[in-house]
């Protein structure tokens, strides 16, 4: 009978294991999970990515909103959505100055996920 | 009359700016943002994040199907959605082996998404 071979990922007894079960398989808490997932979801999307970029590179980190640059080629609400999910998320910060909005980066929001991502180099741990 | 101040960011003539123009205004590749997107996304999930963080602590950053935590308490088909959206992220590798099927991390792709957030703790610059 030919073995039969399944895409989907099996769940077996400890019993049929076919590795030494890892121990203690401690799962992180739900809620670092939680806040770890909204930080990426706030940079799951191009536009986010490039104007967080862009802010990152300003001097001291903070940019104007008059600043923020023609060539994403998007529209000022769109901007302005994309800006309030960066600062929902907490990666950077709003601040109006008069006329002006600048918005500066929070390099210890985004060490929380770095930190999450950065320990699996330097051997196979990342967590 | 009194100062008005709006939610919206503003957008202006460059003359009009209130603080000095970053130089040179470069803005990432899109194709660099869209990869890192796509890296992002995939962690935007918590159950996500945390299937991520059981594997990397695995001997070997490699995981058996069949030790993949009942604690998450979600159903295979759920489980086997969330790791194929690792798998297609590049985040980790599937490999059946037999009956079973391995997941193994991929410290590269996960070094991208970190090198991008971790140049902004050394100073402010992150991209």
């Amino acid at each position: 009978m030919p073995r039969v071979t399944l895409d989907a990922p099996l769940l077996v007894e400890p019993g049929e294991a076919c590795l030494p079960a890892p121990a203690p398989a401690v799962l992180m808490p739900a809620e670092r999970a939680g806040c770890l997932a909204e930080i990426f979801k706030a940079l799951s999307d191009p536009t986010r990515v490039r104007l967080l970029a862009h802010i990152c590179s300003s001097e001291h980190g903070t940019a104007c909103a008059c600043h923020l640059p023609d060539a994403l080629g998007i529209s000022q609400p769109t901007l302005s959505h994309h800006l309030k999910k960066l600062v929902d998320a907490g990666l950077i910060t709003r601040e109006q100055r008069g006329r002006w909005a600048h918005y500066t980066v929070v390099p210890e929001v985004l060490g929380v996920a770095r930190d999450f991502l950065g320990e699996s180099t330097g051997g196979i741990r990342c967590c």
